[in-house]
């Protein structure tokens, strides 16, 4: 099942994309629904962030290609993670499937994407073992990672490096029937693919970090975790368009613009 | 204005505290209000956190002391921020005034509380000045930022450290008529006072954080802003009580356990 959460004719709604229409519903995915009975064409719709996060946690460095070319980048020694130490983002810099990212006036040229897989959860949990961690799982969608490499380099904290408003590109839907071991991950720029990695290759999986956050805190419907990325991006810049492609998912595609 | 959320015959809602009554109302601080004319004994109400923010920054290290105290404990050269760089923490954690702060079975002997100010924003702001920051700002509350100090140097991110649950106290109220330049932040264990400073000594003050803040990033009606604290903790064991007192807000408290 597809959920996306959309605007039309002045309401926000969740609903249920069927092909190329969206079956409005009451309610929510995570507390109950029910059909309106109105159905809209798919392409007639504001597509919204399909959640405002109760907490945006991110695995940040779990993918071994990406943590070794982010090392020699800065020509530093690559430091894989031993555990699965989750990080925050921040929930003023969601924006929806296809807004724009707005690049600030002073961001130097390291304006990079990151393609992660997004995990939404769906029950309250707490000691979960890995076994059974996916069961708080109601889905997946997609996020962009939009970073500035300079200023998370110089900043004591990621808050401008990845936390500018419009810097997290999250959507465009939540699909429940995805399967993270099956999945691909492909990053176009202007249409031409600059990243391609296995979706599951982290360093430590879903079910892995849901049993090692829920020893210590409580997972809440709402709550979103960005699972990494692997790989490296070129340089953006104002004009440029990046899709994000999770297969089994579908893609968000978010235009770059100068801020005014 | 002394905002209060609580709980009284099984309902939720914002009230006036007046004296050692609470003037329930309609609504909230945030988006509007109507007394409902129902008035309780403040004694008589469960005291809920103030507010769920909306995002959860929290300055982290904001005074000279602290920094040095923190280095020297760990044998490191302090260093000071050069600017203010935001940083955040998870709503997981918060608890209310009066409620338990439960130390993990496998947490060290270095649970320490941080007596902060806390800022909370009333209304949406982008790229204020220093002269305007603090027009946004609704009024301003107690966090107790408990840390474990082990945690905090072994993980790679804060995430034990300071976000298990229960770890971030906040409360009792908002106070709309507080003044952080007079100030001052006194911590008790158990009504013994192991911690006193002026709250307005910060490295960086509330309109420069939030000015500052405000040129990258849009803050929200139910921000909150933690400012940091100056001096350094005993280590705390499962029976004390740490009071955070700051003078022209109130004064919040909580006892620590031990998780069963």
């Amino acid at each position: 099942m597809r959920w996306l959460r959309f605007t039309s004719e002045g309401r926000t709604s969740y609903g249920i994309v069927e092909g190329e229409q969206v079956a409005e519903v009451t309610g929510d995915p995570f507390a109950g629904y029910e059909r309106t009975g109105r159905v809209h064409p798919l392409s007639a719709v504001k597509i919204e962030v399909p959640l405002i996060p109760r907490t945006f946690y991110c695995a940040g460095l779990n993918y071994t290609a990406h943590i070794k070319e982010n090392a020699a980048a800065i020509g530093a020694t690559p430091d894989l993670p031993k555990k699965p130490d989750i990080g925050y983002r921040a929930n003023n810099a969601l924006i929806a499937h296809g807004q724009p990212v707005v690049i600030p006036r002073d961001a130097t040229e390291k304006v990079q994407y990151e393609g992660e897989l997004v995990v939404v959860i769906g029950k309250q949990a707490k000691h979960l073992s890995e076994s059974e961690a996916l069961s708080c799982v109601l889905g997946y969608s997609i996020g962009n990672d939009v970073s500035e490499r300079n200023w998370q380099k110089s900043d004591r904290t990621l808050w401008r490096a990845k936390n500018t408003d419009t810097f997290k590109p999250m959507g465009p839907w939540i699909e429940t029937a995805a399967d993270p071991g099956r999945m691909e991950t492909i990053v176009r720029v202007n249409g031409k693919v600059t990243t391609r990695f296995h979706t599951g290759d982290m360093l430590f999986g879903v079910a892995t970090y849901i049993a090692a956050m829920s020893r210590y805190l409580t997972l809440y419907p709402g709550d979103v975790i960005w699972m990494g990325t692997d790989g490296s991006s070129p340089n953006l810049k104002a004009g440029d368009v990046v899709d994000v492609e999770i297969t089994g998912i579908g893609t968000l595609s978010n235009p770059f613009v100068a801020e005014r």
